[in-house]
């Protein structure tokens, strides 16, 4: 049975520090990308179209930390990172630190369609992004002020900083400078296939060519013959953890359910000291959406169509 | 109990494409790369130790792909890429298409130890390697004709290719264009803590930035308090599988020795296309080297300290 979930990224997102419209606004955008993927899996198609709608319309929408509206680096840049995977046929692409790229995760699946390779990174991905002829934008399609804010405020203070810090200054804690911005969909189509994808800005100041876990296969995405993972929060532990990989580890050799599978792998997840969330999808349908941080941007389809749109525990 | 495997990568290495003084090369250079890694762990040193002196000495062996001796991209560049993970910590670091390092090795533990990331890539990992003063050479350093020769063959021939070619022409299948050059070290010390490193200067004539699976945690390399593996062979593949992690899951989930856990792993990669091996050690001094190529340099320590060294299947 078809069904998919989205995440707009895990981290500090508390009540008290958001106002009514810009919840509506982030509802707002997480309603248009479950749609724009939930679209596609309605009339029958593929679960691979259905998380790269999903995922686009993410990154378009410029509240979140991926395309438009990706946080900035030190040096004042956007640059992206975004991954794509085919359950049904174990097939992935991925891009690192690209620059420019209106859609990354559009240049992810031509990662994984058009070349032998699963992962290109830098300029080379550029090149690439160049030669397969990708909508790119000038700097300022990328701009948003929001996100300049954050990589001033994170620069006066030296620290590298997530991505949806809450506004209030007192409320800025050592916790609140963790990386967790990320947007990601994972879906099970009619014919029983699955597929992960996720998108991200990366972090707030980040600096040396830093990779979190969103393009690397087996930490921030994955998706085989068992389950579908899209992760978000602090991606280092994410790595440490091989986190999304670990989901389907579970469910194959402890022949766990989804929810449990995925429930210990969030287990281990805090064990290890890391925060965040996954998004996880079976062939069956079933649907989970665990994490240990205080809010995840998350949305999901039930067996009757109805739309379930969450942000905080 | 203390012990260190290596290898040296995997591939299409046949006896009949070998000559008697390029075997005793390879074995010298073994030797000497177990030796450097042994010695640390016999006067009670630490695995992480044993396993960064085991990969250096590798990297400055010219024969192997990785420091010294690196392929080149198909800009005639030798673009390094090296991981090492503490699995006692569970912490990791690594670094990809550095340039002009002369132990990639050396800067993936300074990422583990000096930064909060696990990767870094590209022109900023190269930043970080200035700051942090690690030891540069120019490129005639990493030169070496046999890897020039085979770069200017695989742009005449417009392939990607692997490292360890073999010499006669007509010996030279569609099989011998998979990138399998990769070197690797994986130790468990007195205490009982093991650590893996691996370095590469990946695939001839490689473009685009492409990343393999050398410097992704859980790919190419990976550690915790279960095992300790480094990979080698078509890097996409141990990619998709999640390959070294998968070893420690299948230990930790299925509760098989070090030895099924590996052979169920490269049965896997075998199942879904890729080539290569890997090589493996547990909590108790027991090590693994499974691989489902024609050949894999590599070598072993056993209990009573016999330096045990082999290059065919």
């Amino acid at each position: 049975m078809a069904t998919i979930a989205i995440h707009g990224g895990a981290g500090t997102i508390l009540r008290s520090a958001m106002t009514r419209e810009l919840e509506a606004d982030y509802r707002d955008g997480l309603t248009a990308a479950l749609n724009a993927g939930w679209e596609i899996l309605e009339r029958g198609g593929p679960s691979l179209d259905a998380v790269e709608a999903a995922v686009i319309s993410l990154e378009n929408f410029p509240l979140f930390n991926s395309g438009r509206g990706s946080v900035f680096t030190t040096e004042g840049k956007n640059e992206m990172d975004a991954a794509i995977m085919d359950g049904s046929r174990l097939r992935a692409g991925a891009v690192a630190f690209v620059q420019n790229v209106v859609n990354p995760i559009k240049l992810a699946r031509l990662v994984m369609e058009q070349t032998e390779h699963v992962l290109l990174a830098g300029t080379g991905a550029n090149q690439f992004a160049a030669q397969q002829g990708v909508e790119m934008a000038d700097d300022a399609y990328f701009f948003t002020q929001h996100r300049y804010d954050q990589l001033l405020e994170a620069r006066d203070r030296g620290v590298v900083q997530l991505d949806h810090t809450v506004d209030e200054a007192d409320l800025i804690t050592e916790a609140d400078e963790r990386p967790k911005g990320t947007v990601g969909a994972v879906a099970c189509d009619n014919a029983g296939r699955l597929a992960a994808a996720t998108s991200t800005g990366g972090m707030t100041n980040k600096k040396f060519g830093r990779i979190g876990d969103t393009p690397i296969i087996g930490s921030g995405t994955y998706a085989d013959d068992v389950c579908a993972v899209s992760c978000t929060g602090h991606g280092e532990y994410f790595m440490l953890g091989a986190t999304a990989y670990d989901v389907s580890a579970r469910m194959k050799y402890q022949n766990l359910t989804l929810e449990q599978a995925a429930a210990g792998t969030i287990a281990r997840l805090t064990e290890i000291g890391g925060e965040g969330g996954l998004i996880a999808v079976d062939g069956r349908g079933n649907v989970t959406l665990p994490f240990n941080s205080d809010g995840m941007y998350r949305a999901s389809v039930t067996a009757d169509g109805e739309f379930i749109i969450d942000i905080y525990a």
